[in-house]
């Protein structure tokens, strides 16, 4: 099976140009093919806030109503996306730029609100991995913006993180697939100390303990899944490491 | 050969959900192969203004400066077009959202700053015709925003008109091309009087009695020019005449 390799690149990265051209850099040089997806930054709170529209966050998460699904779109899926995809072809990385609803690449339902409304967030129901196939098989490296739809004309808000794990859980059966999450952070960590190998014993542990909390925990989640699935190798690792393998946290069965 | 119709749309309707939705009904109704290029309508000078960054016009065309055009790249490359990605998928219609940077598709090259600095604009030097072709006989509708890249990394800020101007040149040779430029108006007026049939004659004796001017000048320029290259019919035209071949200011040699 050829290898690919899942990026999903997150957090205050995306809001450093020079931190994030040195990520792209980085990307490029990955051997073969590869998948990138991309989270927002703060950049998204920041223009709703000049916009006036009030960021409203509950257990770590966006809630989207319609003007904060118009900010999404317009900042994750132009600003974001195609600054990458400018940069990654000036890489000689022939980027395309996609939301979910491109190609209907990425189907999801919109969230229950019952018991919490989170509004235009979509959880994803389908990826067409036949067609991220032939694209992968022409060249062309994906660029995933965080957004989806329900094939009835709605765009969703959809964390950046379950597009990624579903992506190399669907690629699975025909790629060994290595997934990346990075991140700010080293990769999950005990206070001050990298945890370089997770299982998920271990993970059900410190979840207990509350030494694994927030925003880790669907992150773990998502990266236990593709790993059973038959994803080859799931990471959780700073931005900065892409490239070496003995970085970051392992998940392991 | 395959007959195939690149639509430009602009103007107000582009701000007009249940107009445009209309629109977009009659767009899908177009047999065989289609493609649409969009402009931005007001929505990028509405964000601009409420993010407390001014828009400069002249000689009808935006000044793009930094500011501006990360609003373009936002209003333009996400929220208008992921939009209509979004709306035409819900009506099967396969949509592919596109800026020139994905897979290099459009290239461009900024305008010089003199005489006049019209910030980060581009002026097309190739569009990727062969790609193009290759997405149309996968049964993808492009749908392409007014943003290119100059293979450097930069994104400028390009008019929508050209682009489709571009579009339907490049692919006069392989197909019988229908370029449509709609806008709000019938077509090109005197007064209240709709021109059905324009050549270069009639267009050089308005325009030197200043009937024709303004932005009506550029788009009648590349419209000829498409015709001269070998476009099989040219238009400009109502927004809702898409699907009647009696409307609008016809080109003819």
């Amino acid at each position: 099976m050829s290898m690919i390799k899942v990026i999903k690149i997150g957090g205050k990265v995306i809001d450093d140009e020079s931190k994030f051209n040195q990520f792209l850099e980085d990307f490029i040089k990955i051997e073969g093919m590869k998948i990138l997806v991309h989270g927002g930054g703060k950049i998204a709170s920041d223009v709703a806030s000049k916009l006036g529209i009030e960021t409203k966050m509950l257990e770590g998460r966006r809630i989207t109503d319609t003007d904060m699904l118009n900010v999404v779109t317009m900042v994750y899926g132009g600003l974001v996306n195609k600054k990458i995809v400018a940069k990654l072809q000036a890489l000689n990385c022939n980027a395309l730029g996609l939301s979910g609803a491109d190609m209907n690449i990425i189907r999801s339902k919109k969230r229950d609100p019952e018991p919490v409304d989170f509004g235009f967030v979509g959880d994803i129901e389908s990826v067409d991995g036949q067609l991220i196939n032939s694209l992968l098989n022409e060249g062309i490296t994906p660029v995933i913006a965080p957004l989806t739809h329900d094939g009835n004309g709605q765009l969703l808000n959809t964390n950046a993180d379950n597009i990624a794990g579903f992506i190399a859980t669907e690629l699975a059966n025909e790629y060994d697939v290595e997934l990346d999450l990075c991140f700010d952070l080293q990769g999950v960590m005990n206070g001050e100390k990298l945890i370089t190998e997770m299982n998920l014993l271990l993970y059900r542990h410190l979840e207990g303990i509350e030494v694994i909390k927030e925003g880790m925990i669907p992150k773990l989640d998502l990266g236990f899944k593709a790993l059973n699935a038959g994803a080859k190798k799931v990471r959780i690792v700073g931005f900065d490491w892409v490239n070496d393998a003995t970085k970051g946290t392992r998940l392991v069965k």
